[in-house]
């Protein structure tokens, strides 16, 4: 990754390009806004009105930047700035264009807004870059809060990188239409016939890197008053879907307290100490994270005055280190298995699901801290809390990187606060990125 | 309550007579068993089917053994034995006729076929007692099972002591039905208009004492190996009905442990600070239990991978003693400050309702305990948990006392255990109390 090459472009020149360019991505945010607009926030369903809204708005705009212009068969949207060789491998500039149901208009969206917005810069001041500069909107990334049954989620990258197995076209079902992946593809006049097997619509070979700006998910940058981020790598997460504490219903006026079997005592002992691990790992300078984000009794069976005989919960556990996710797995089945004794319960947990901790190319970190540095870009170098399709561009053997946006009130939510202002210096820092 | 009137009848000649009344008792909990069974356990839902099938096998044995028989404007069924002097103040030997959802055939039907028992035994032998000697089958005692909205619980037995208050026949709503406990009374043909601001049928000046024998909801006469307990007290309650813990709901990926306001963790550091209180008073020798029987968070928005904003819960504290109650009402109400400050969450406990324990008649339980000794049957002295209609009568100012019959399983489940020959006993301690 050449510095010569990217200095052809002086930093104030591309300052005030970028610059120039924020009215178009203030147009697209707001059209998007406007558009895809729910009861409370956003929602663009994946192969959904609201997805394909953004995707067509999108295709428009390259338009009129005189971008060329591709779909693959899993409706993944491709435009592309032509470099000064087409043959040497691209970078390619990519988020996701569908939402959460309610969620906030820039998760996702604001990379591939960051990429044409970058792209009109470079037009803007004459500047054709050494490789091919493809900018991807990515379908169906929220695929975790809108498709049940067996998937592995992020399945528009997937789709593109041959990653998705052929059962998934069938066992992802749309909750919110009870239809497969597959019917919703062919709905949407997309070619599952094409995907599945292997079959990919991108060839690593052919692609110098993955770049994906995002806001953050979290609120770090905002704390630590930093605007841009660059993403160190993406946790990985061990969780428990359905673990279940299971003791006794007892009349709840009349069963001595020493003699219950107490599902909700038991159960919170347990995350009190599942706490206090965090507490000291934390202290020990490990990055973890954990959260029990369902918990309940039984509505059918419990009561104010039930010795509560059943209580299910959730676990996920996050950690850039996969040492310390493992560490916390055996904490967790020891302490499940002392407390049960102790309490007369048993813990019947399942088996922990292991999504690996992905590392971010470090050759395009440096390159991307050594560009902020010369372009004055105020960054801190954080990890990712949510997975991103950059994680499959990695499985895939793609270098890939993350560039993140100060943002408040997180993300997911009606609330997502990125301002344009570090839009503009994120995007400028990917501008920088793909002249190299 | 004169040792030489119940000296009338010999020890032998009453365990004999009382002996002889079992299958008696024992068809009767058949033919209820038989007619109320549900697809798990029985349901004797108040004022339906299987509530209302009970009253008249009652009533018909009561026929068979040439009692009065009467029925007040709440449903209640009066079957009177007549005494020596029907003008002395009569016993009243009650209990109630319906049951939980699924529950068990033993929980309340057992107290008034016990009652129908020692008079078939009474009868028998030629004994007629000094006083008139009424067997009550009491109405809706599991309202809390059965009834939402604004009412005391125990409803026939507040209803024939003029108890209940006029709005409660509207605001107590059936949940399986949505019909106010007014529209069930009429369509059982009872009458609503009488019931209320005051009106009562049964006068306290006419009742000697109310006699209630129950199986042991807990399991302390099981363990201790004695078949017949008499009771000290019923526990009061303070209680919670929906205290929330509002945390903030965040992604639960990206957003630093350190920085949540997790609704989950603060509320399982409070339950297991509860505990902990518990354990301490215990050991100290004061009587408590307290429940968390419901425990929940928001299905509509948890997720596995969401910080959880918000946890619902239920709390219910029993103790004898109206100083614990206080002592751990402050004790939860400090510890939810403390926790929530630390933890930046706020709890909403709302107000603690009050139930103050109610201390049985201290006459009535040392004649019992001598009677029981006189009549060679083990017993144990021990509180109730649960309440009972016999609360209600110490309320209205009529002297209570209560017989527990050992029960294995816990009570409201299908699986009670009670065992006809400890029914027996009891049974037989409770036919010679009636006749002083």
């Amino acid at each position: 990754m050449s510095e010569v090459v990217r200095a052809t472009v002086p930093a104030q020149t591309l300052a005030e390009a970028v610059h120039a360019a924020m009215p178009m991505a203030q147009e697209l945010l707001d059209a998007l806004e406007s558009h895809t607009g729910a009861t409370k926030g956003i929602t663009r369903t994946p192969y959904g009105d609201g997805e394909q809204y953004a995707h067509d708005l999108m295709a428009d705009c390259a338009d009129r930047l005189g971008l060329r212009h591709a779909v693959d068969p899993a409706g993944n949207l491709y435009l592309t700035l032509p470099g000064q060789d087409s043959h040497t491998p691209c970078w390619m500039v990519g988020s996701h264009l569908d939402s959460v149901p309610n969620g906030g208009n820039f998760d996702g969206a604001a990379g591939v807004i960051a990429g044409l917005a970058a792209i009109a810069a470079l037009k803007s001041v004459g500047v054709v870059p050494r490789r091919d500069v493809t900018v991807m909107g990515i379908r169906a990334e929220e695929a975790g809060s809108w498709f049940s049954g067996v998937h592995g989620g992020h399945l528009g990258s997937r789709m593109a990188l041959g990653l998705l197995e052929a059962s998934e076209l069938d066992t992802a079902i749309r909750t919110d239409t009870g239809q497969s992946l597959r019917r919703h593809l062919q709905a949407c006049g997309c070619d599952p016939a094409r995907i599945g097997e292997g079959q990919r619509h991108l060839d690593p070979a052919r692609i110098h890197g993955y770049l994906e700006l995002h806001i953050e998910q979290g609120p770090v940058l905002e704390q630590r008053a930093i605007p841009v981020g660059v993403v160190t790598g993406i946790r990985g997460n061990s969780r428990l879907r359905d673990p279940k504490c299971i003791g006794e219903y007892n009349h709840g006026g009349a069963t001595p307290q020493a003699q219950r079997r107490d599902s909700v005592i038991a159960t919170s002992e347990l995350i009190l100490a599942i706490d206090g691990k965090w507490h000291e790992l934390e202290t020990a300078g490990e990055d973890l994270i954990f959260t029990v984000g369902k918990l309940y009794t039984d509505p059918k069976l419990h009561s104010l005055s039930k010795v509560p005989g059943e209580v299910g919960f959730t676990l996920d556990i996050r950690s850039a280190s996969p040492e310390v996710l493992a560490t916390m797995r055996a904490f967790v089945i020891e302490s499940a298995s002392a407390i049960g004794a102790r309490r007369g319960v048993k813990f019947d947990l399942g088996a922990f699901s292991l999504s690996e901790p992905t590392v971010l190319d470090a050759s395009m970190r440096q390159t991307l801290c050594a560009g902020a540095a010369a372009l004055s870009i105020p960054i801190a170098e954080i990890a990712s809390g949510g997975g991103h399709d950059a994680q499959e561009f990695v499985r895939a053997g793609i270098p890939a990187a993350m560039i993140f946006v100060r943002n408040a009130n997180g993300s997911h939510v009606a609330e997502e606060g990125m301002e344009l202002d570090d839009f503009e210096l994120g995007t400028r820092l990917l501008s920088w990125m793909v002249t190299g």
